[in-house]
């Protein structure tokens, strides 16, 4: 064993535009700074996890006014380092203090602890039974690795963030390298926030560095792991969470190709609506959106060429805007140089791109006969991160069963549809039942990107869309993921947590003796 | 590529008592049969996917009156497999109908779906919101790994098996070596039931051997697997599972210690009857229960020895009763010879062994202070599979917090505490406290063996107890392991589920708008 000398490698913060100079942002974590942030997360989770509810419903409206309080600045850092705009960062911060105080509504509300009694019966058949009362309980520490294209919305103040906190765990975000500065000072307010609230600011803490990654997830004491990003890192994580001695739930969200489907009976009907919504969905954000629709299925014939050269003529329009970062860049390069090269591809269009950062639009058109020739292959692309589509014209409904079964696990399935295709036999409802097999959010005559922060919302899905497709996370539904069940046995009222208590002081929903509490008026 | 010949390993049922000959079974499954077997699960997963939850309640009853029909055969051939005795395994069968008939009960109740509508909003904030309906959905095909020691509860009929086709899955059981007849009686038992109830009898196929079990946890149309046995065997799919192209929810049961703590408090009030049921506890059925107290932490002094010489004493009246089989009885051997040959131990019995398969009682002693100083090791043995307990003797609460936080990830932990110990500052509150942070089920003045099939058990826990902490293998909530949300977005009613149109025709409780339906009249 010897000492070695370790250089210090700083995090720089890079202007996406490249009109001002790389800032130094932070020395690269190393593994004795990720310990103590893991050390610390690990004090701070035995607070949360005995904090009321009432009082974590607080802090998380705290954490959402200090990111308001913050938010100026913020924006500004994030505007700088990944060129989204101050208009669409608005927005996306007023999403994430919204998600926060959202998940304040769901802990306070408690259902979510699936709260359970049932009481001691000694002539209960087959066999006496004693007194059990289960809920969920805080995991503890999570690992959040933040995403490239969301810098607040799935980053240090996201979805993963907030639904882990609320469950009751503090977190570790690993800042992406894309935005270390909006990272940090996202930290900071949220870190002010909690002290506001009485709560340690280690809730949060943010750590720096592929490195820091790694020592993230492999840290005994993390005891979940949740990811946006790409495939290839999100699955070698993925790996690393699994081979641990002790294992741990890994939730990463991967690539998602969102299949769309357009039957003729919908273009007889809305053609030009179809092409203006697809155009401006795979466009949005210059495609960088996790639910971009990335293979449209057209119909062959009149009707689909129409609406091919709409699409393309609208997406001709849209003006070519800067990618997040010179990584996000290449990486779209490559993949539209592959997919064009394609002896099946015919591009349709191939925007110009101004700036080095720039992405045109490209449009490629493939027939559904050489993407079924080729088998699984034709469709195991990566995800094309960035403003492009493919469509694939199918002739027979035949064809177009056999490509949806080619569709990798996704986020979103879409089908647009004509009116009279509702009733189950019709092409478009064949689809939709196909697509909600490999999808976690099938749509119906409308466009998967944007995903609202809702009771009801799925946003996951089967692999490679995600590595846990019994999860979602956005929506209430988000904080399962950081909890686990406890079943309390006999215990005295002293000893039980207050939503297991028969006298239910805080009010909970819960099943007792089999019954819901309260009962369904309808049953 | 050559083709070889393969030689066909006949599968064999022994008697575990050695009374009657070997019997073959049926050839070991190879990799063809594994296929087909799936793809046959595959078709009648769809079916159950689209029957509906009353179709599916009264097939679960359906299976629960065939086994009860055929019980005697089944009975018959596992007591000769298994040697647990008749009285036994009726109790075994009438619980495994039981948990069947239950999982009817949740399948109707409907509540595990999760149902949850918010209806579209173009005013909401931050951002208008479509149209949004989450419920659960069936996973497909399950694979289900059957254990040693429950030859009826735990195997081809067991909660597993009837949690996976409750929530509308199909499973292909591998049997357990220690049981093949059982299992395959069994099955056909099922598969005769399925076939009543209208459903295809695929419902339930049973393959046979270890190289089988791997060709099932591999096979690409297996969407989770469900296993209850050893940590090294459950660790081995485990990571198959992970390592697949597309890894997929693996809920193993491995092995748990089960520490019990008991205080000075309870012997000043109860020493007798804690010296007995703890006799009782760790001896029944050989020790060869998931939910043995392996572990238990005794006060040092006076009363701790008289409550150790009561548990010898009551252990030494127990019978001498044969193990499962020669591979159990090998592996208990092996333990007790690691445990009773550390310097640290003192063995206070080791009871009379008469027959190659009987296990005498064994039970032995440490200091608290030496397991302390040995560190995490101390407690990283295997699982003794059997009929031993291991008592540490603690002098100060201090080494009993430590020994506390050295014990792994468990099933349960048990607390005997005093009548004015249920007070949070006591003993026995902190030791419940400790024990609840690394274990799934904590019990209060009651032992641990004994897994009620109700609403609110919880039969799970941290690693390595499980591979998935957030599940429960008992107990309605089992259900939830092999289901998935799907979000319908903006879908017309034709094409959703009932359970999410809005005039839900079949009655099930939901959220609608964030409220719940029916709501809360208490808040």
């Amino acid at each position: 064993m010897t000492s070695e000398n370790q250089t210090m490698t700083m995090i720089m913060s890079l202007d996406a535009r490249g009109a001002t100079e790389p800032r130094a942002v932070a020395p690269q974590t190393d593994i004795v700074g990720v310990d103590d942030a893991v050390v610390r997360a690990e004090a701070a989770s035995r607070v949360l996890a005995a904090s009321s509810r009432a009082d974590r419903a607080r802090l998380l409206r705290a954490l959402a006014s200090a990111l308001e309080a913050r938010g100026a600045e913020i924006i500004a850092a994030a505007d700088r380092e990944t060129a989204l705009g101050v208009p669409r960062l608005t927005g996306e911060l007023a999403r994430t203090s919204f998600q926060l105080r959202h998940f304040a509504e769901v802990v306070e509300d408690g259902h979510y602890l699936a709260a359970t009694i049932d009481h001691a019966d000694p002539d209960a058949s087959p066999a006496p039974r004693p007194d059990l009362r289960r809920m969920l309980v805080p995991i503890g520490p999570v690992a959040v690795f933040s995403a490239s294209n969301f810098p607040l919305a799935f980053s240090v103040a996201g979805g993963d963030t907030a639904s882990a906190i609320a469950a009751g765990n503090a977190v570790v975000v690993k800042a992406h390298s894309g935005h270390p500065l909006t990272s940090m000072l996202t930290a900071r307010a949220l870190r002010a926030g909690a002290a506001e609230a009485g709560f340690p600011d280690d809730v949060v803490t943010v750590v720096f560095g592929t490195r820091a990654g790694v020592d993230l997830i492999t840290h005994p004491l993390v005891a979940a792991g949740a990811f946006t990003g790409s495939t290839a890192g999100g699955r070698a994580l993925f790996d690393l969470a699994a081979a641990r001695p002790v294992p741990i739930p890994f939730y990463g969200e991967l690539g998602s190709i969102n299949a769309l489907v357009v039957t003729d009976a919908a273009l007889a009907e809305r053609s030009a609506e179809i092409a203006a919504g697809l155009a401006a969905s795979f466009t949005l954000g210059a495609g960088q959106f996790c639910t971009k629709p990335g293979l449209v299925l057209v119909p062959a014939g009149a009707a689909g060429d129409a609406l091919a050269e709409s699409v393309r003529e609208a997406a001709s329009q849209v003006e070519p805007a800067p990618m997040l970062n010179s990584r996000v860049r290449d990486g779209w390069s490559a993949s539209i140089a592959t997919l064009t090269a394609s002896p099946h591809a015919t591009t349709l269009l191939h925007g110009d791109e101004p700036g080095a950062l720039a992405a045109g639009v490209v449009l490629v058109s493939m027939e559904a006969r050489d993407v079924i020739a080729a088998g699984a292959d034709a469709l195991a692309f990566e995800e094309c991160f960035g403003p492009s589509t493919l469509l694939v014209r199918y002739t027979t409904t035949a064809e177009l069963d056999e490509v949806v079964r080619l569709v990798p696990g996704s986020l979103t399935g879409t089908v647009h549809g004509g009116s009279e295709e509702e009733h189950g036999a019709s092409v478009a409802a064949h689809a939709y039942r196909a697509l909600a097999e490999r999808c976690g959010r099938v749509l119906w005559n409308q466009f998967p990107t944007g995903v609202s922060v809702t009771w009801a919302m799925q946003h996951g899905g089967p692999y490679p869309a995600t590595t846990a497709a019994g999860s979602t996370s956005v929506g209430a539904s988000a904080i399962l993921r950081f909890l686990r069940p406890v079943a309390f046995q006999n215990a005295p009222d002293l000893l039980l947590p207050a939503e297991l208590r028969d006298d239910n002081p805080t009010g909970v929903p819960r099943r007792v003796d089999g019954r819901l509490d309260p009962t369904p008026e309808e049953l």
